[in-house]
């Protein structure tokens, strides 16, 4: 008989107290247990990097369950099926889960979603056609609810989730102006991704750009960052404007950031309102076919920043949050 | 010929530096002109005084455009047709308009309506059975939307607009929490209105207090203050809340409060809705006929503080922003 398999896997072994470090994950190698009548084996290809992730590293209330320690870390996966004992899988299965941070996952197939590759590539179903291109989805469609002509801000617009609020909105027919850090990101969410404008919240004058990039006020904001860019953004509000509270990154690592005119959400008679995708699981089906087919035809633009190897994860991902990605983060696997 | 009779007025003179002042007004005395053929004469009862007024007095983007210098200050009216050369009025009628700060209002009888005062008085078309109680009516049922068993807490609840509130939570089945300013206060909140409970904010432990009044959190929130009260209610906030933000009067006087943690809008998924009632038009009918029923049947209490004398109304005013009123502010003029 063979040794056993051996599987890589990143835990989280404890919580930050303030910002994030590597030192909260260690990588170990466990083998991997024979497989069980009804179970099916991946082999992950593509592990996800998300925002979301750094609420689960807390104890505090939050929207979701803290991740348990010692555990491997939570994570959409995108991978194919190595082994089978699930009637409903069979190897070579191109498949997305939620299987965490490690390089096998091993499931009774629950939560396992089988997609096709043959027009939109396996990382895009972690991306625009996943969970971030769902959240943008649910976000606009479901909170901010474009009219054309209006104009739809998006923070951290380069990103997964914001690239694809601004070409939604573009496609509906607003005017789409994005919010990014550095003249690069700017330069690609005008150029590649076709916002009418963007904003560099790093050349030190973001109301007065902001302010020139919308001359019209603003009627729908995607949030992603909070803290100075949600004030800047809100003193922009028109009237009736609508807020999706989607993240607020720039808060995540331990200092809650104020909001400093509050009375705007009266005198503007703005909405504001929160939201996590998988609390909207009616909408899915419709948003990721409506995403897939964008995709397959080109009329959604894409970019990813790919980290090859598990091990570097916890790097990977303490960027994400210091905003040193340029698109979907992912870790390739193999 | 007999000479003219005289209508005294309160112009709004200067914009407050900060606070506002009695100095910011002037009361002057005006011949009242013959009136013409369309017209409309009321001697006015009662002159209403409500936080919105203070958003007036300023120059700066608000909801509503600025009072102009030394014109009659706005406000709502109730009062007695003393003369009509219009078809729609006759002498004697009770009537609700707009006519602001002044003694006499003469118009083409557009905004005036005529009321019943069989079973409502006159002075209630002020308060519960007007703007401030439709205000409650469609903060409460067009962005709360309580459910049974669901805790609705307001602020400034012995108020004209808080008091209606907390009634309408408890007649939907909702636990109903107050907060107001003082003992005296908050006793009337429970003991006569009926709310299930009222926190002192006055008492120093606003949080802990609020706490203790809400057990199983807080679903729905009407804000009527702002500041460190809507940062206590907000920590107190179940997944899905809402908050109808109807006014900040803590802010009214130039300080802008922050709030502390916007975050919580994301965590608990939280709705902030700001509204005005004057644009929501479409719900009046229906708001004023079921809370004329209901104060008909006495099953809506309301208290009014009356101030008497046009020229007291500054200082009443000013009183009200600082929370000096017990219920419905009023100025009676006859």
């Amino acid at each position: 008989m063979a040794d056993a398999q051996i599987n890589r896997q990143i835990l989280l072994v404890s919580r930050p107290q303030g910002e994030a470090s590597v030192s909260n994950f260690k990588l170990v190698e466990t083998p991997l247990a024979p497989l069980q009548d009804g179970e099916v084996r991946v082999r992950n290809h593509y592990l996800s990097l998300d925002p979301y992730m750094r609420g689960r590293m807390d104890d505090a209330k939050s929207y979701a369950a803290p991740q348990p320690l010692d555990q491997v870390m939570i994570g959409g996966t995108a991978g194919v099926v190595s082994e089978s004992r699930n009637a409903a899988f069979k190897t070579g299965d191109h498949v997305v889960g939620m299987s965490g941070w490690q390089e096998y996952g091993t499931s009774d197939g629950k939560g396992l979603n089988k997609v096709d590759t043959s027009r939109v590539p396996l990382s895009a179903y972690l991306g625009a056609v996943g969970m971030p291109g769902v959240t943008a989805w649910y976000g606009l469609n479901g909170i901010i609810e474009p009219k054309a002509g209006e104009t739809v801000v998006v923070s951290a617009a380069s990103g997964a989730v914001g690239s694809v609020v601004g070409q939604l909105a573009k496609a509906a027919g607003c005017r789409a102006v994005g919010i990014a850090g550095g003249a690069e990101k700017c330069r690609y969410v005008v150029e590649t991704l076709g916002f009418d404008a963007c904003v560099d919240y790093k050349a030190g004058k973001l109301y007065e750009d902001l302010k020139a990039a919308t001359p019209d006020g603003v009627d729908g904001y995607f949030e992603n960052v909070g803290g100075e860019v949600l004030n800047a953004v809100l003193a922009r509000m028109n009237a009736f404007g609508r807020v999706a509270v989607c993240g607020m990154i720039s808060g995540y690592n331990g200092k809650p950031l104020p909001m400093d005119a509050p009375r705007l959400i009266l005198t503007q008679r703005l909405k504001l309102q929160g939201f996590i995708v998988y609390e909207h699981l009616d909408i899915w089906p419709q948003a990721l076919k409506e995403l897939g087919e964008r995709i397959a035809t080109k009329k959604l633009h894409f970019r990813e920043s790919i980290t090859e190897g598990l091990e570097n994860a916890p790097e990977a991902f303490l960027g994400l949050l210091r905003g040193k990605n340029f698109g979907k983060q992912l870790v390739k696997l193999v």
